[in-house]
């Protein structure tokens, strides 16, 4: 890490995994001080371009994912959960809620081509049951305000949910086929050599990164 | 409002918009039930594209803004602040904190290219005052979450902070310059006649929207 080249870090992620990045990057730093590190955050269809672009030296993506030639390492799960105010009636149920039903509620839902998006069409389609939606929000802070403001529930990433506001503003209900398992992975442009930090970086995530992210999900669902 | 075509609300807001949005929405669809909103969140440069490409009916956009030939509505306020842990040692500071001392400090700043990131290049190269940056975060979230950690301060978008992280998390420090007061505006194209909808969108905008905006960051600001 002698490099002064080397020192700098320029990473992307998709949206769900943009607030677990600084708790990996603080424990990244403290073993590497003086790395310089840029993040960006986008949806996939993007970070597909930027790989492309060779923009980043590191990406953190949805798997599975189609339509790419660069390998993919997935390294870590990314559970789906339907989340609704804390004072839902659907909180206190005690038996699971159908599909079916969960269909025919207010659901609030992320924008097409968004990764979380595509894989509740993906559940959807399977069991032949038709989405209803009324409002689409581009964004997970727009989703958590509206289940907050009562306009619906909604089916968000676990790591887009701190411990914090599951103990305060949301409940995780209790919905067939949920919590829907998805992973991450981490994937780089083949045609250019990663710098040491990168590879550095690398071994990071999908050891300690993988360790940070799943000690946080655990908490999380122990709350219920 | 009898047209199906009339009832879908095609919207597309820079990221600070994202978290008052829902509850602008929740008022008009109180007035205007039935109507089916999408709400797209992106960059600034990607928002000039999508109004370029007629993607949406209404755009909410920083303002000013250059390159850009369709008119612009400034509308609200959108003061960008700098915050800290509430723990930090210059949150018990009483006299204001200068410009020098914070571009000196641990500065977490967004990507180049954000509206906040640009306004805030201006406000230092007006004074002449160089940036350090050592962590760059593309997104208000792991921004807040690396401030939470202690990596450092930063400067974002009032309309970013709830009035709940304001009372147990963040602090508003005292800086010279600050509030950098920067505007919102509403933008769409010109060669596309609105829809009834949209157009009784961009008056509520104007009116309720900004009160519902302006009524929350006064509650936040006098927190201190």
């Amino acid at each position: 890490l002698k490099n002064i080249k080397s020192r700098q870090l320029k990473l992307a992620v998709v949206a769900t995994a943009k607030y677990i990045m600084p708790h990996i990057l603080q424990a990244f730093c403290q073993q590497y001080p003086k790395v310089n590190v840029s993040l960006t955050v986008a949806p996939q269809h993007q970070l597909l371009e930027r790989l492309h672009d060779k923009k980043d030296d590191l990406y953190i993506v949805g798997y599975p994912l189609e339509k790419v030639n660069t390998p993919l390492y997935p390294f870590v799960d990314n559970p789906l959960v339907v989340i609704a105010r804390f004072d839902h009636p659907w909180v206190k149920r005690t038996e699971p809620i159908a599909l079916q039903e969960l269909s025919q509620s207010s659901l609030i839902l992320h924008e097409p081509n968004s990764s979380t998006r595509e894989a509740v069409e993906r559940l959807f389609q399977k069991f032949k049951i038709p989405l209803q939606v009324q409002l689409e929000l581009g964004s997970n802070e727009a989703i958590k305000e509206a289940v907050l403001l009562g306009l619906g529930v909604s089916i968000v990433s676990l790591n887009t949910i701190s411990l914090n506001e599951l103990q305060h503003s949301f409940a995780v209900l209790k919905v067939e086929q949920f919590p829907l398992i998805q992973k991450w992975a981490i994937a780089y442009s083949e045609t250019i050599s990663l710098s040491m930090i990168s590879q550095t970086f690398f071994k990071f995530l999908q050891k300690e990164g993988k360790k940070v992210i799943q000690t946080a999900n655990q908490a999380k669902l122990s709350v219920f």
